[in-house]
């Protein structure tokens, strides 16, 4: 029996897209063996990769000067093909928004190739809030202006697009296709599959044509977005089982109604258990409310020792993977597309349940 | 109806394992969701990713002295992790031997970071044949010694391990698995899992450890061996899906005699096609006999202009993905582990029948 699933990542999938991955497994498309077992060069599977391209680009409305790759690495690879791909174009500098452990990641990253300005940091508040625009340290020379628009660990999302004067590169791992972007105003935007697209195993990206020329001269082939470019993100044999199920995922998608869609639904899955904790005297989000992740909600119990009564009960009511990530502790809630409203009902019945017997 | 499936890569899988998958795609050990849907980092997770890296060990009896990595980027991100890891610690030079389409990736990827001497070729004679080891050039002060004991794309295969002055690194893509090595006699093996470990997005690497601390100042974390083996192949998220399915596949290696019934397995079912080749008026093999690949058998047709013919009836007759490489032509039959003796019987019946109505 499938139960409700709040994973941070690798994190639910929908499950008619895993109901047709299991019927077709071991017969794809009648032809003998699985999707697995073919060459990505085939004519069958050029049409999954071709295919998923553009239901991509449909959902994003991702404009025709923008490729779109399909890589492997996740988006700890980017961290690296980032700068590797950006600083050969002139300036040697980056502006990166520090909030929280996967900014930092990126940031840790890039300072080992160039000069990396921290424009923002909320490390004084433990990253629970995102740092105004108007007090940002922006460069006038940097190469580009990394940010985070949604940190998986602290729960923080900025509910804006920046405004900034280099190209904006973007790591959307866990906020991608849950509503639309300007694409147009981003360089580069990136997204590891594991949370809203796919299995683990395959990461997105999205590139503006004009900043392909800027790499430094030793970059690795496999880090390399002019290359993957060009040979159709199959300069090697791509991550084919991963690419058709994201594929899958955006067809799921688009049946759904798209990115505006999901927008609205995740407005209400996440308002839905930000009320309730707000209203709670005995759970409550650690989080800014301008800041609010939409897709991965923190919270804490009035009292930690019930931690792991709460863990223990909700997992017995059907309720998988609520544990914090294990630097912060607590627990969280990760809402991406997959997961449906009524798995957050679900869990806002058990929590004001839980509250009502030990609150 | 599965059909037999002689794909060079990615290629065909053991049907239990992959009725196994399809069997619980949903509900993994009855937890209520696939094991693409929990972090890497759970127990069920933890569990699946240490027993695959036992059952490796088992299989290919590695010292302990060895790590067993799961990397993601394919052998192709090797070409470049291989230089990158390993022309730190002093010589800033390395040995490879040139024998086709692969050995020249690597060849190519490696003189972008230091210089690479030519130990042997066989391009002279378009890349059919091993170069004899007393005809090698080898370096005093190389760093290490590269070497491709299988060439997937031209099916010539080294008969023997070479013994080399420096730390042997060698890509077993399409070999691994399929006869015991000895494991202490090598610096670094590697292999992209897509052939004869597991669905494609996942390759395995085994160090020696004292390796490990000779990487360029510059690499990328994505490509340092000593960052994945530190965090056990989980500096980031891993591909998940793709290594539960590559540990399934170690089960059915070690419930089918392990690899010295694959190396049996592999000496009959080539021997049946190289024999029926070689009395063959019509087909041939453009591969010298000392150096013939017991995973990839190209062949040819005498006339070529039947070529299309041949497919055409082979591909209804059952028989998957006989086409050549694109770069080279004419046909292939790869024989990995999955690939049983009857598909190669039915195969050579198919040929002489095809032989006798067009030869």
């Amino acid at each position: 029996m499938r139960k409700f699933n709040f994973c941070a990542g690798p994190a639910a999938l929908p499950e008619p897209v895993l109901r047709q991955a299991q019927e077709e497994l071991l017969d794809w498309q009648g032809l003998g063996c699985s999707v697995m077992e073919v060459s990505h060069r085939s004519p069958e599977f050029t049409q999954v990769a071709e295919t998923a391209e553009q239901d991509l680009r449909d959902l994003l409305a991702i404009p025709a000067n923008y490729k779109v790759l399909f890589l492997q690495g996740g988006a700890t690879g980017q961290f690296s093909a980032i700068p590797w791909n950006l600083l050969g174009g002139g300036s040697k500098s980056a502006d990166y928004i520090h909030t929280g452990q996967w900014a930092d990641k990126a940031i840790k990253e890039a300072s080992r190739y160039g000069q990396v300005n921290i424009v923002a940091s909320s490390e004084d508040r433990n990253f629970s809030y995102t740092p105004a625009a108007d007090s940002w340290q922006e460069s006038d020379d940097a190469a580009y202006f990394h940010y985070t628009p949604n940190e998986t660990i602290g729960g923080v999302e900025f509910p804006y697009i920046p405004e900034v004067k280099s190209p904006l590169v973007a790591d959307m791992s866990s906020c991608i296709l849950s509503q639309s972007i300007p694409v147009e105003k981003f360089g580069f935007i990136y997204a590891g599959a594991q949370k809203n697209i796919g299995p683990s195993g395959i990461a997105v990206g999205i590139v503006r044509d004009d900043l392909l020329d800027r790499a430094l001269p030793g970059i690795p082939r496999s880090l390399n977005w002019k290359i993957a470019a060009a040979g159709g993100s199959m300069d090697n044999t791509p991550p084919t089982f991963a690419w058709y199920l994201s594929g899958l995922v955006f067809k799921w998608l688009k049946a759904q109604g798209g990115v505006a869609a999901m927008a609205e639904l995740s407005e209400k899955k996440s308002a839905l258990l930000y009320d309730f904790l707000d209203r709670s005297d005995f759970f409550s989000s650690p989080v800014a409310k301008d800041s609010r992740s939409r897709m991965n909600v923190p919270f804490v119990l009035a009292d930690e020792k019930l931690d792991k009564l709460f863990l223990q009960e909700s997992e017995a009511a059907g309720l998988l993977n609520l544990k914090g990530h294990r630097s912060v502790g607590g627990m969280r809630a990760s809402l991406y597309n997959a997961v449906p409203l009524e798995a957050v009902e679900a869990l806002v019945a058990f929590m004001a349940d839980f509250e009502q017997r030990n609150g």
